[in-house]
């Protein structure tokens, strides 16, 4: 493979002295693009935004030619006494081995004086005069350390070529460096590894970057301007990449969704996205450490099933080999036949599909289910305390675990302490009909005659989540008791009150962030209440749903679901769940 | 609630001295069905089974009726000085709470002549004489406890009436037992708990078991006797209730896997079941572990993607809001994108989907997938040491921490011993042409003139797994440097002989495990292989896989994909993956 054309950062004699900003260029582009389409159709818009497309690709093509062929040219130049020491090489079997690797999170003042190897992405890099490269080298989300090569007058190990070299090299590239670690004269305010430097007698570029960036790491790591998939297609590929004015403080353009999502490398490449992915992944982590603590046993349902499972709305469905499949929009089926068939207690984390067509920043076609079910031993307000215990565990240890990472983003998207009950302290609890006397005595004006027997509206969760962040201090609170007509056909009735279920919901910053209850586990009365709710006990899906309880005896039992996107979403005030998601899934969208 | 009619156990005065073992009704019921059905065309038995089980239900609600009523009539009865510590009860909220709850787990000696309380499915009962009753209460699993109900001659707490009661209640029940536990004149040998014995003062069914099981406990334990949907699909209905003749050594009869998804509930209760879903739990956590401990990133890719992801073959595709969606039949892509998002190291848990219209015990249509990804520093050999070390990781982990469950498996399902290196011992891996050269040396004749540019078939595979196994005394074992021609697009040839990759499968029991290598991470070399593939690297779904490696800088990298299913169906040497599966699907079946 190593006779293959590869593409190489431009020499320097070719490269403009500093490129301007890829934002500039791409905002120019844009602009461009938008005075062309503004007075067209749709249609039109979307054939300039193809066709500037494929102009865009022809040029990066022609770049990357550019670029190989200039690289044999710079190999046929005058004698550089450091030209091993430098150069594209894409083969990793041939960096030098005799170095020891360093990770920028571990080093420490103890490397001092000794020669490294780093593997890094060079974020950016400054050339100062003709002899001197500064670069910000980045390794892991926001770890960066400061290299400088400064050319030796005799031309070893370091060269004005390979200076020159080295400050051609494009963003985003990927290189690997060989040096010594030294302390700077000062502490390098621009990068996390602020007490020490590496300067560099060897680099070589193992991935090159394209010269022009789809979204500059800078821009990647603003606030997102923009969610709305919606807005976007009404301008077509024009809005798409549109940037938006710079930020106040940075002078950075911040970019739209969209814009991030069809430079995706680049979004993930960001610290505020790596800081998220990193404390997603905990909380998935803290959800299984403390269910498997009180014994629940891990389970996958399946995704393709033969009835839509919640009556029909909003699910996806599919030709199967002669007959229909759906996806399944909640693992609750599956969750019961698991405690039927004497599992006890259970949870599960996968995907669920709503083919809802919904275009806000707080919905999604696919998601990330967190559900849990279990055997109620005398009352099923053991599965809330379950629950409450579990969400603690998870609030408290994504503060202990991933307090750099909250602050990170904080730092991106700013937000207020969430706010939890003091170890020891229990979880507000109270009942639907509390919730509603309190809305109605304390909430504003339009909720005075909110009635204990309908569900809450979204305005109306807000609105209570306010009143009692002010008057208990908590971000985190259950409603316990909802009315029946809110509840599914499988809630269970308070055999005490009818009128109300064994069901409720939790609520995290305002707004709904669980599910549950306890679910009816007699055949009988489960198909009394099927009928009471107007569906026929019969009916496809159904039918198979009530069976499971005939099969054998099914002791009481009752669980809850939540979504790991809104989990993260929720706790750091993000503007949106799709920034919480790894991709994104919308109407609109299933791409990348 | 408590007003409504409840299924209740049958009184001793309508019910058979012993019922019927359920399996003996189930088979008369088939053979009956049988004989109308063995003339008729496929329809009419369809529609026979309709009848069957229509009939089945209507009898199944009257004997449901006639027991509520029957319940009326025992309380109408004479004085029973018992009547309040025995009975149907469903409120959970009930039950005594002054004896201590036990697990059967737990249990000890100390806990001799203690009141305590058990919640358990009533396994069995066995009348003795008129005053006497013996019962096996099942917890967990396989944890049993014999419980005994000794009616006193004054009536308090255990009378003649409550004695025959409990030996009334129907098997699978559940029930919450109170009562003293005692030492055995000598020990229990049909009960896993053999040193302690539970005497009843009270007993409560909370969910009540119908008269006839779809399958009973014993013949839920016993091996499947037929994997095959398409055998089943010939005789339709018939076919599914055919009970296997009875086994060698226990006289109980064993069910095809459609009877045993048919009756998933109970199927689930098989302690053979919950065995092996304890062990297909933990595999998940220690793959889980081992990469988290390496720094592994947890991540989900999305299953709605826009293109079909390897060319379109076997892919399910469904209407998404006026386009089309596929379901992903691998994470591949998306590990990629995280790789050059700069997550450096990744891996993932969740379903995959193939549209394989395979009928075998060896397919499925979804299954879970364990997949991995990580940058190369030096070699892709790295990749294969970690994927080694987390397998056997995996193997040992299993043995260490499962090694109960494991036995009990192998006393329904024999297996040898899963043979993997001793502590210290590296894995054997071998090139393939070294594994071809094995073959045509000492392999079956048929086997002598296998080429290296091919890849192999299953039947090679297994022919040198057993070779190997007889050699080398493993049941583990990797094969490096496959052929060019036998891997897809994406597979980095090796720079030194570019006849072969730097990709590899690995086996168990001689049956293809996983499949990785080393992948391609330069746009243009990625193209050319697109290309010498015969493949547009314009299609769609190509493209942008190609583009992600022009966003920015991508390191080298590599992985590899398993599947869970396999992993624990090859370990145990299982008949078929669908007994690894909670939920297996196929073609032909989306339910349960």
């Amino acid at each position: 493979m190593a006779e293959q054309p590869k593409p190489a950062p431009a020499p320097v004699a070719e490269a403009p002295a500093q490129a301007p900003p890829a934002e500039a260029s791409a905002a120019t582009a844009a602009a461009e693009a938008g005075d062309e389409g503004a007075s067209t159709s749709k249609k039109a818009a979307k054939k300039a935004e193809a066709k500037a497309k494929k102009e865009a690709e022809k040029a990066r093509r022609a770049a990357e030619r550019a670029a190989t062929a200039a690289t044999s040219d710079a190999a046929a130049q005058a004698e550089d006494l450091a030209k091993d020491n430098y150069g594209q090489e894409t083969d990793v079997t041939k960096y030098s081995p005799d170095a020891g690797h360093i990770n920028l999170k571990t080093l420490g003042e103890e490397s001092v004086g000794k020669t490294v190897t780093l593997r890094a992405w060079l974020q950016n890099s400054r050339m100062q005069g003709a002899k001197m490269v500064f670069a910000e080298l980045r390794e892991e989300g926001n770890w960066t350390i400061q290299a400088i090569a400064a050319a030796n007058p005799e031309g070893a190990p370091v060269s004005r070529q390979m200076v020159k070299w080295i400050g051609a090299v494009n963003p985003e590239s990927f290189v690997v460096v060989e040096g010594v670690i030294q302390k700077p004269l000062e502490p390098v305010k621009s990068c996390r590894v602020s007490n020490l430097e590496l300067h560099i007698t060897k680099c070589f570029v193992h991935a090159a970057a394209p010269t022009v960036l789809g979204l500059t790491f800078a821009t990647a790591n603003r606030p997102v301007t923009n969610f709305s998939d919606e807005e976007a297609k009404v301008e077509e590929g024009v809005e798409k990449l549109s940037i938006a004015p710079p930020g106040e403080a940075t002078g950075v353009p911040a970019a739209s969704m969209i814009a991030h999502l069809e430079s995706i490398v680049m979004h993930k490449r960001a610290p505020v996205q790596q800081a998220i992915a990193d404390i997603r992944a905990e909380v998935k982590q803290l959800f299984r450490e403390y269910l498997r603590s009180l014994s629940f046993k891990d389970f996958e349902p399946p995704n393709l099933i033969s009835a839509a499972s919640e009556g029909g709305a909003n699910v996806f469905r599919l030709p199967y080999f002669g007959q229909d499949a759906f996806l399944a929009q909640s693992p609750q089926f599956y969750k019961q036949i698991e405690i039927a068939g004497g599992r006890k207690r259970v949870f599960s984390i996968g995907p669920v599909f709503r083919a809802e067509n919904s275009n806000t920043p707080r919905h999604m076609t696919e998601f990330t289910g967190l559900d849990l079910e279990m055997e109620i031993v005398k009352d099923y307000h053991e599965i809330m305390d379950t629950i409450e215990g579990l969400l603690l565990y998870i609030f408290r240890g994504i503060k202990e675990r991933c307090s750099e990472e909250v602050e990170l983003v904080r730092s991106v998207y700013p937000s207020e302490e969430f706010l939890v009950p003091e170890p020891g302290q229990s979880v507000l609890r109270l009942t639907f009909a509390e919730g509603q006397k309190l809305l109605r005595e304390e909430g504003p004006e339009e909720f005075r005659n909110v009635s204990d027997d309908e569900d809450m509206s979204t305005p109306q969760e807000k609105a209570l989540g306010a009143l009692i962040r002010a008057k208990y201090k908590t971000d985190f609170f259950a409603l316990d008791k909802f009315p029946e007509g809110a509840r599914p056909f499988y809630a269970k009735e308070d055999p005490k009150n009818p009128k109300v279920t064994n069901a409720y919901d939790m609520f995290m910053r305002n707004q709904e962030i669980l599910s549950g209850g306890q679910r009816i586990n007699d055949p009988v009365e489960l198909e009394a209440r099927i009928r009471k709710k107007g569906v026929d006990p019969l009916s496809p899906g159904i039918k198979e749903y009530v069976d499971i309880f005939r099969q054998a005896g099914v002791p009481a039992h009752g669980g809850a679901g939540l979504g790991l996107d809104r989990v993260v979403a929720f706790y750091l005030n993000l503007p949106s769940v799709h920034l919480a998601a790894y991709y994104p899934r919308t109407p609109k969208r299933l791409t990348p």
